[in-house]
């Protein structure tokens, strides 16, 4: 498949590293055709590795994955263009965290509790298939489930049952044997919302090496 | 102990009958004397049960359980006045949702976010040493964790250690052997912040016989 990965932090140089290691085409996209770090990533990782502006590497794959600081997830959504995205999966992983006002963040009000960044991606991207997923647990784990032993999950969420089993295929390439499908698009206010959650276990535990299990009767 | 339950739910009726049972003196609060509810429940539960108005029992107990519905926590905090549980240990199990608008709820946006309910309490009843506790689960799991099999987590949060303790010792009693502490009463706004998420994992599921646990590395 070709993957484009929006974004040039931690999270999208983990998730670009790990689909081009599984074999897949990827360019990671940027605000700039220029961007050293997108550029420095495509140089360093062969033949099927590329880099190039949001919407040229949008246009260019089959899958779009959002990668970006959640707070500039609409900005991008823009610079990309619905056309580029037109009847492709959207992977959405970002989480719409406030970091203006210092540690811990809070949600982004626009973003959050009445809907959610998934579902203002997908107004935002009307004719995209957007699916949530990936956003409850840190970028390490995300790309490779075993580095917590034992059993774990992951979620996902989306209104295109297509493009969740698109989903589902790239998250069973990462490891994941069970993701939990929560059904449509506007669970994503309930999987965003524990990210405050989340940073206060991140407190408790002492590292991110950590992840939730559904502990079922 | 003398416990003061206040709430004649389900979430009230199960901590109530639970900490009877486990040979407590135990009080269910109710915004009249005459509550039909408290009162057949107090008859129900030998001689150490009891009921009364929110302010007279907590004026009375040790330790005062706020298992009221979310979006009256803050009416039936003045209803109990501060004074009735100066220096005492406040337990909230309460989730600050907003049920008007139908299913699924969100969070009431002066509860949640940027405070919590527990911290909304905390402030209209300043002398108090609220804890937050059990408000991440079914009510049945809260007293009675072998009701889902295998280890799973509940989680506290507080200002002060010495209530803390007294709602780990509690906990214990319930059966949990392992209580996360959170830190701080603010890290209340990521545990009540997780119930959207636990409404959509309910429909997931299939039934509430669920709960989460923190798998670590």
């Amino acid at each position: 498949m070709k993957y484009a990965v929006l974004g040039t932090g931690m999270v999208g140089h983990t998730l670009a590293t790990k689909l081009a290691t599984l074999g897949h085409e990827v360019r990671m996209g940027a605000r700039t055709e220029t961007n050293e770090k997108a550029q420095a990533w495509a140089e360093a990782h062969g033949p099927n590795a590329g880099s190039g502006t949001f919407a040229d590497v949008a246009a260019w794959a089959d899958r779009v994955i959002f990668a970006v600081n959640g707070a500039m997830i609409l900005d991008v959504a823009d610079a990309v263009g619905a056309s580029a995205v037109l009847g492709k999966t959207v992977i959405d992983v970002t989480n719409p965290l406030d970091l203006s006002q210092g540690m811990p963040p809070t949600l982004i009000p626009e973003l959050s509790n009445t809907t959610s960044a998934a579902e203002a991606l997908q107004a935002r991207l009307p004719g995209a298939n957007v699916v949530k997923t990936l956003n409850t647990m840190n970028h390490l784990i995300m790309v490779d489930p075993g580095r917590v032993p034992g059993n774990h999950d992951v979620f996902l969420c989306g209104e295109d049952e297509a493009a969740k089993a698109d989903v589902l295929a790239m998250l069973r390439e990462f490891g994941w044997t069970d993701p939990i499908d929560l059904g449509p698009l506007a669970a994503a206010r309930g999987t965003e919302g524990m990210m405050p959650f989340w940073l206060r276990l991140w407190g408790a535990v002492g590292n991110a090496d950590f992840n939730y299990r559904i502990v079922r009767a």
